[in-house]
């Protein structure tokens, strides 16, 4: 798939309502940027912790589906996150997602989140199931 | 805060974009339901994993905010999510959260999310820490 | 297996060397203590982080195996722990785990540690794939 | 503190039980390798998961100690793993651990733990809170 079958794929859903921009999705590395609209926000005009979760998660799934054999799909497990700075609300975030494993059985996807500084705002390590 | 409070709060932020309803929010217990619109779901008809994990940051960020002392504020500084059943899309789930510890430095809650059937689908563990 | 066969499996292994003592091994609970001997701290007379942890995977792992069915095997995927307060030296800690889901593919398990005033000191969540 | 320091401090402790040699401590880079000792192996002849975990701890705590204010002191908040590979009963494994944030309130470590051959075998990441 290319960005533009991608984008199709994720715009009626949760990706689109948040407005993921893919910029690179590739079987070794995913990457996005996302406008911190005011809806996406928490209290205090910066990006809500659930929507630097929800993008990450996104990548990292996409990630596993440009790796998974014919007729196997996959489901996340487990995801991690570790919240390091703020990003402000009408900026602009960017992620890379990278793989850290990419196994038969389980695949493991590392997201880093930017501000517009480039200064490191999250890092979301997540764990997919391949299944039947 | 009351509920009503709380809404007016969350309404024209992420939480309000996903359509999150508190149904209680006492210093030790915080619950909300959430109906999973076709915008929130992932490929396949089920809630985004994203959405679980979002649903639930707000649940316990509430819950932190309900025992913060006057002059304090909160900050996410981590999360951890188990997920282990699907929630099908046009369905209402439903979310507990409780306080596994509440400290002057730090809070720890959880959050068990469960579908209609009353099937646990994630569980999101979350550390609050407490700043001036 | 009963407690005299898990004991006699886990004592040359690392569940050995720490002293972990099950107390109780159901295919729904797990509960075990430990002494916190001064070489299991860390710096200030503490018992160590990873030696919460590696208690903590012990239990969680003898609970999956409590439930595999004959000619599987599994392993711990993941594994994310809360740390919420001490355990000092020489006192004794004690832990509860229990099923969160067991499924055919993988079994969440999650395990309070406790010191002896019964305070919670940390909680740990792990994910258990089931593998042929 | 040397690396002689350093060991002189963990020797009576739970790294020092377990055999963990530093290889280097500097502020922004801690690594070290330990022995696959069968006393800290799991059932099958691998290293224990909560051996994997208790290494990588020590080596983040080690980081946070070295960018400590005076009077300050740290604590494990949160700990995550993702379990990737095993590491074999007498074969020595080695771990790289890197600073991801390095605050005033809190710093982020993530330590990649690889087996003989170069093969990652799990990454840890954890969150130090640092205290008055």
């Amino acid at each position: 798939m290319d960005l533009a079958q991608l984008h199709q794929l994720l715009e009626p859903l949760f990706p689109g309502l948040m407005g993921v921009r893919l910029t690179e999705a590739t079987p070794t590395r995913v990457t996005a940027t996302m406008l911190v609209r005011p809806d996406l926000c928490t209290a205090g005009g910066i990006l809500h912790g659930g929507a630097h979760m929800a993008f990450a998660d996104t990548l990292g799934a996409v990630g596993t589906v440009l790796n998974l054999p014919p007729g196997k799909r996959t489901t996340t497990t487990d995801s991690s996150t570790k919240f390091i700075g703020g990003a402000a609300v009408n900026t602009t975030v960017s992620a890379e997602c990278v793989a850290l494993h990419r196994g038969r059985t389980t695949m493991v996807w590392q997201t880093s989140l930017r501000n517009e500084a480039g200064k490191l705002c999250s890092v979301v390590t997540q764990t997919q199931l391949v299944l039947d």
